[in-house]
């Protein structure tokens, strides 16, 4: 069944709060600290209690807002979303929350995940005299909800969640109440805090730090929490949950100093380095890693293996949004606008290149390349976690199976693919080992599908890629 | 007379290339690279050997320029620079290179550094009838050449250069031939590379390994270098030359995969940081470097010092350009939208947090303040450079001499201040010590005027501060 | 009942066309030609044949559109809309045309008109379960079709249509075909033209001279025609139709150049002119005209009275949209953006001044002072139709009931509120008269509503005005 | 000699006002009334007393400035500028007022008109040092102030001025004070008006009406006055004066509503009108005239040849800046953007068509075609004025000497060309008398270079084109 799958889906961030003065401004707040959770657009929408208001845009966060936009947003609550740039683009249309007004009143929707049956229902709907304004697949939700009998939205939102698998952090809001649900595996990371004496939601609890409130508490899978006026209210409208936290939001995704399910990432990603250290036992003389996210790691492997930890990579902090293509000639000497090998760093030494994952392999190419180029004598790469063998159907844009390296390819065949003089992945055990190990101990499940193949959930056929999306409206 | 002295200036960014097809392509790139030296403005002026064409705009390099303004830059030879940002503002009309036109024909210039007299000289042309369009140091040049009785170019700029004192790394530009000056102290760095057949310029080698180009040499102090359909031609303006390169640049300023005067400025600060480490001697539990320039010293001091190093601070890679205050209460609780710390990596630990330099304080101040709020144990503050007590004439914008905490106040007394358990500079010697050790040997001179007060040119009384110069206009 | 009725709504101009190389250009100059109907929003959709492609913005057509982007809308198929100014506002949500996706094909809507009852069909569509997106009456019809239980569209839409009253002309694409309906009343004009073998159409003729095409024929009252590959055919949805054009198209609202149901448009409001003259019999020295739309028949009145005809008023061709207020004092003096009076044209003189209609009074009584303060001796209003005293709900945005001021004050106090020695209205017989006098005969039927209040169609009591319609969103 | 004169120049509009709280406001409501002499570019310079400040942009008056730009722009004085659009373009450095920065204060200066020697002066200042920025012949001004060894600016003005020839309307402000200078031709429009105790200047009447002010006087040729806090001073820089002013400003520049020298612009052109219906006495149905700067001529004729008046002619309202250009099948279909016939007006008649000028003859052609297209028997074209023979160098971009039809045609020529039925032109007499018949007489000269080749100044022959002056920069 797997070889019929064709695809997978978007990331991105979601922020909330109930009954604060200030919610657009610290929704902007909040929103900016989830930043690389998506950086194709960001929408917040506010409630007065008596209207819902939206403003969105596409880019980033301090493009997409003007102070005086958020000074006009005014209301007590406010949920907001960032988007992450899928390829095909999708338009502001697509930007969430999404806004649905009635003759009965507002709702705004804001997602992070993916319905993997967003297709089928979608299908269903139409057939029914459904007409869809986006091709996102969080608009489905809005329909199932119109469409229950329930006569309470509490009710409404119960019955729709019930038909929708995979991945989920919802965000609700109305002119009363903010309803917030995760999907029964709590794949995707969701968090409440407090500011004052207001509640609020965040994907990850960075957003917390930014805006000086306090962690309270994760959000548990299938569970449904609705804050209004009178303060939050738990229930669960699934109780065949498990947890299956994605294992990728620890390695790549997430903001080193998020804590997801009381694990810190920066310290998550430090130890699979040193695990990582300890399998790959390489000699060597410098250890580098692929900034940002590598950093950690080869820290961390860097301090296990006893090797010194340099700078042979540089990030250019000004890439911003360059739409001017090198030329053939230019191309073929190398331009390199984002990453910069340090020559005197790397020169004659055996290097140690540590990076988190590899996808399709280009990348990697191209380091190995240019780290070999600015005189480097080996190049090993270690990578801190496991060949991804397997698409992504919660919410991380990876590829198809085709597109996926180490679906193709042995672990040999990658290294000389890539160039590399060696190249070892991290194993499973030693993922879940390093994770694992702090925290709320061992049971703390992980999902690691994109690793191992198995999904927490069914998967269906017609789920679509984020380009055919797009194609299918 | 120091009392006297009101102020500094601005740091830029210049690349120059002649004779190549896609001059204002590669142009474009190395301007991108040297994007940190200044993100006010940018510009660029190409030559197609019979008349000067110059596009320009106030952001950064991806901001300015769009493909299909590139693509109309018809020439084979450009002058190009990008803009500090300096407090008081200035509009596009100080963006350079400037471009001017006259029926004898067109002369773009483009200026890394500051003339200290500039005032004085732009009194007296002032006085003689020349109109300034400006409020830039750069202008002053242009005046002189086409007042100097000279008949060639080449005489009429050496002519010109002999009155101006301070630092500077000039690149001029006709249709017949590109000019490179360099101050006679070398203040400034500026180096030559070649791509293909073609020569270019660049203030720092980071962007000949972008654009694809071998590094060929440093300019001289006192040099004057024109580049021609005939090849590259060297002479000398002044023979009264030192070699006093400017130390922040190793310290803070420039890339680090950029060497200057044959250094690695990546190497230079580990070393700064291993140098730190030997005159510290800390007791405590993990290093952690300030984002993005600390980074290096923090690694070579943990190393030295054999203490872990830790990503203890997070920088918000999407700050972006907000131009959204956070109101008093946010302000209050702490917004942090720039540098975030990590709360597991720093609660209950003593902490040796490196960063680079002290100016006002106000930073060290809240980023203390930050380590302890997140639960830090103790914060011992080292600084990879000696106290900054004297304003900068040349170039960096760090302050006047009121402003300097390090002019005003102890160690002791600064240590208090910034809430500090512990706070060590670098001695002076260790920095001289620590950036000499490699490269060309001990000899090379460097400008430590900022941290001893003695300055390798005169000082005039009328230099003025940024901010004074657009009043001034 | 009338005194319920709170408002009316807003006019528009459409275009479309049928199997030309150059749909999207065409249509372009189409909608450029109808700018006079709607200068707040403008869209086009094409159709390749396979699927829909929108291009939609807020403001005039040449501000909407560039030339890329008319370039990049490839079809040979296209429909598009100007939409009117309405006073709430309305976002680019509401710009049509309207485009609906489902998995079973692509819709595209444009809409000039008002439907009645779209207020009470939108409440039982989202009882059911309907989610809508814009607070246009357009959406309404598509949410009719799509739930019809008809298996060709044809069948549904002509399904959709009997449940619709009102003021409609519906232009609807899908990527086979382009069908055309008029209200069974044919209120609002409705053209077809030919360009080489293709078909068009237009809400005036004068779309047809803009872009070389020859006038077929007008859309008949209850036509359904549809245009594909194999040709234009034509059916009728409704048989009891009556022809009950709007006279005001003829009065103001459109281009001179345009003929509507065979009769020139500037010819007509030379004749209201002119019967005007006869019945009005005022003893004056010169004749002036309101620009733009009064000038034909402020000639016509100079012809018939045997006047001088002159232009005292002169309408500002620059005025643009100026968002700057004049200050209190600037507004006492004056200030005069839009209209200027000749001084020596009016001073001391007789003056009449002819108009097209008199909504509110203000403007009226503005121009009346306007004229005296610049010498007028003696003013003398003559309006080419009769007293407006009942709103319209077929698309013009004329006003609420209380706000006309025909319908509060006889004509004697009208004329003292504006401040003119004389006031004449032309009466119903006249303008009947002016009007029917050419074309296709007497026989042709008009609606005279806001002058008789005898509506066409039935009126509900829930018809919105259209700031009502944002709010109700 | 004439066969070296290279060509001319353009028009402009100036206004400013000395001493009132709104300064600012009431310069842009001032420029508006002006913006038909000028399209390109608007600025405005204020002044508070201590410092100037501009602000400047490319487009019209109302899309230069907004709300807030106006409201930043603090001073009780002010002076203002509308550029005319040239074919070379010319860029924002170009717009004025142009500002000139010293540290002996600074210099605004705004310019209507043309200065014929400017390119001689610029050579010999050049030569001297002086570094030009702009392409303006504006600039020369402000070179040959800066250098002229007189204490007070306005010696140094009338120093200046003595070496200027040509048309000039200029205005100049510091902090202290406006100066007002007119040439000793008078060959451009200038008055003084009042607004409260505040005196204002403006390039034609009409402004003065629309900011409420009182018309004061005419600015006489060779004048110079100064307004300051003490009032209003006049004196003369010229003694050898004449009255030239320009007859193209009466028969098509000016506002109909602006007065010049007494004489209102709409009634000389219905003069103009009726002395060319007199002259040309042709059997014809109906008058026409080319809208919108020939419809009082067209009046006038109508009204003297006792036919009907008719809107045969009918321009678009919402022309716009299109970029959007027909394909070459389009054009040849003749859409019609701008100007539409009403076929019903001209079908089958023998049409009189008035316009103001033929310059090149191409669009009086285009007009011909699409009334003969649209079914006129005869088109008889009447021109309001001479054949115009020689090119303007005063500030009307005309065209060369070879691009004026008739300077190369005789009038049959012309009419076989434009393909009319007959063509006559105003005689000489005609138009003086036309003009000279109201306002204070006779006496009052006019400038009739363009029909006689009878320049009142002396003309170089370095005198350059528009599109020259941007290339010679």
């Amino acid at each position: 069944m797997l070889a019929e799958i064709r695809g997978l889906n978007e990331e991105c961030g979601v922020f909330g709060i109930w009954g604060h003065p200030e919610a657009a401004q610290i929704t902007y707040y909040g929103l900016h600290s989830l930043q690389h959770r998506g950086q194709e657009g960001a929408g917040i929408v506010v409630s007065d209690g008596e209207r819902l208001q939206a403003q969105k845009g596409e880019g980033l966060v301090t493009e997409v807002f003007t102070e005086e936009m958020i000074s006009k947003l005014h209301g007590q609550s406010a949920i907001g979303h960032v988007r992450y740039a899928t390829a095909g683009g999708g338009g502001i249309v697509n930007v969430q929350p999404l806004l649905f007004n009635s003759q009965n009143g507002s709702l705004a929707l804001a997602h992070n995940g993916n319905i993997v049956n967003a297709n089928a229902l979608k299908h269903q709907l139409e057939a029914q005299g459904s007409i869809f304004q986006t091709s996102s697949d969080t608009e489905v939700l809005a329909h199932l909800i119109k469409r229950s009998g329930f006569l309470t939205l509490k009710e409404q939102l119960k019955n729709a969640l019930t038909m929708l698998k995979g991945a989920y952090a919802f965000l609700l809001m109305t002119e009363n109440e903010l309803l917030i649900a995760l999907d029964p595996n709590g794949l995707r990371p969701l968090s409440i805090g407090k500011i004052g004496d207001s509640y609020c939601v965040a994907s990850e609890t960075c957003a917390f730090d930014i805006i000086g409130a306090e962690f309270v508490r994760d959000v548990l899978p299938g569970e449904l929490i609705i804050i209004n006026d009178d303060g939050l209210h738990s229930e669960f409208f699934s109780y065949s949950t498990s947890n299956a936290i994605c294992t990728m939001e620890y390695v790549y995704f997430s903001r080193p100093d998020s804590d997801i399910q009381g694990i810190n990432v920066h310290s998550a990603r430090k130890n699979l380095g040193r695990v990582l250290a300890r399998e790959a036992n390489i000699e060597a003389d410098v250890v580098t890693g692929v900034p940002d996210s590598s950093i950690s790691s080869a820290i961390g492997f860097a301090e296990e293996a006893g090797l010194p930890y340099e700078m042979g990579l540089i990030k250019n902090r000004y890439v911003g949004r360059t739409f001017i293509k090198p030329s053939q000639e230019l191309r073929e000497r190398g331009v390199k606008m984002k990453l910069s090998p340090v020559r005197k760093v790397v020169e004659g030494k055996r290097v140690i290149m540590v990076d988190d994952s590899i996808v399709r392999g280009t990348t990697s190419k191209r380091i190995v390349t240019m780290l070999k180029e600015a005189g480097a004598k080996e190049v090993h790469v270690c990578i801190s976690s496991p060949p991804m063998k397997s698409p992504c159907f919660y919410g991380i844009d990876t590829s198809t199976h085709e597109e996926l390296i180490a679906s193709q390819h042995s672990v040999e065949e990658i290294c000389k693919i890539i160039g590399a003089d060696s190249l070892t992945f991290l194993s499973v055990e030693g993922t879940l080992d390093a994770i694992g190990r702090q925290g709320y101990g061992k049971n703390c499940g992980q999902c690691m599908a994109c690793f191992t193949g198995e999904y927490p959930t069914e998967i269906f056929s017609d789920t679509l890629l984020p380009h055919e999306k797009e194609l299918s409206r």
